[in-house]
């Protein structure tokens, strides 16, 4: 079964399109837990039973793994091994080089922790994607338009705007490539799937950065969709509670 | 002293501008190592040995550590630890991404590991980089023009090409940010650097990649200049005498 099949009938299986992002920066944990790696795999833990019936997908954040350090890895190692083998992985790392480097980071992402898919910094052109797609059943997002104010540095620049371009490298390879696009730009989502029809596109930015549900869920793309959110579940009062909130408006 | 000053210090120190890249793949360790982390740390000791008189810098590339998992980042602690004070570190990671997630990236290159630089993926704009100048003496590296032949399908793209208007962004913080250029792209350096004449630029693609060294020191930028060769020292038949071969065409 490919990615895209995972995807469908996961969010077949629970209703909705809901990625809950396990963002855990040790510095947000509730008092409860300690403020090590240790605290950090305990809590995921937490969200994981108490989301796990609920979630289409986890998507794991490597930079709060990175700032701990090797235990921090084994943290996201363990974690990983938690989620169970029917919902749909997404490695957050952003990983952008090419060549030997590449395949490198696709053998840590696939082989080493075992993540369906991995999200792709496309700077460097379609060298830096490939490597990513010589496994079968995984899965590359490349990084299309975000939802932070400098995406207007780079991402917007010249005609056609760079990001539909990086739709158009997405859309050559479409059973394997899908794009990221933020909440807060929602209108775009309906050009890059136009672009792009196969591509699931991950969609962050809800919750904590701005974006809207009932925005996001207009959008002619919203088949193709995964939502994430990730500090608004999983540093609220009640996670469990605040993911059946959002997966009722993501029933999509 | 900030990253600048302690790069010039040691370029005229050792008289070259030669960084060793060590790129470290398991998978073509010389025999005599163990194939596991224990191997890549036991080799990268001694390269280091072999090159700590000759290297202007050293530059690790994440990638080859990651994919060994957690043992592979215990690794990447315990070789930046043989490295000595006053030569400087690059963390060859091209991370890329924006607001918290950046803040722990940075934690984890320059509080985690101690590098004292690091390379970032600019596509996410200025708040992809942003968080990594706020240490003090701590420097990032901005992809701005690769090697690989599939630069030209965004680097290039717009006009001015994109590759130039990172250089701008380079520019607007130029005392802790630099720019990474292709070495088989060297006509590139010169426009480069007159975009941001105060930018250091990391030139990798000498050797295995096909740039040459007479090509690269002719340029207008090369008081700037770090030139990094990987497998084309570590992996050749005498690291210690390659690499000064190489830091004889790179007094610059």
């Amino acid at each position: 079964m490919n990615f895209i099949e995972k995807v469908e009938r996961r969010k077949k299986e629970v209703g909705n399109a809901l990625v809950v992002g396990l963002d855990t920066n040790v510095e947000r944990l509730p008092e409860r837990f300690s403020k090590d790696a240790e605290g950090v795999y305990e809590f995921n833990r937490y969200i994981i039973e108490s989301t796990k019936d609920v979630a289409c997908a986890y998507k794991m954040n490597s930079a709060f793994y990175e700032m701990l350090g090797p235990n921090g890895m084994k943290v996201l190692l363990k974690t990983r091994e938690l989620i169970e083998e029917d919902i749909p992985t997404i490695y957050d790392a952003k990983r952008g080089d090419i060549s030997s480097t590449a395949k490198a980071y696709a053998k840590a992402a696939f082989e080493f922790y075992s993540f369906d898919s991995i999200t792709i910094s496309p700077y460097m052109g379609s060298d830096a994607v490939e490597p990513f797609l010589e496994y079968e059943n995984k899965y590359a997002f490349l990084v299309c338009l975000s939802s932070n104010p400098s995406a207007v540095d780079f991402e917007y620049h010249g005609t056609p705007p760079l990001y539909l371009d990086v739709a158009v490298l997405a859309s050559n390879h479409a059973e394997k490539c899908g794009l990221v696009v933020g909440a807060t730009v929602s209108k775009a989502l309906d050009e890059v799937h136009e672009v792009s029809p196969k591509s699931l596109i991950l969609v962050p930015g809800i919750g904590a950065q701005g974006g809207k549900t009932e925005d996001v869920v207009r959008s002619s793309a919203r088949e193709k969709l995964l939502i994430n959110v990730s500090r608004g579940i999983i540093f609220s009062e009640n996670p469990r509670e605040t993911a059946l909130n959002y997966a009722k408006s993501l029933r999509i």
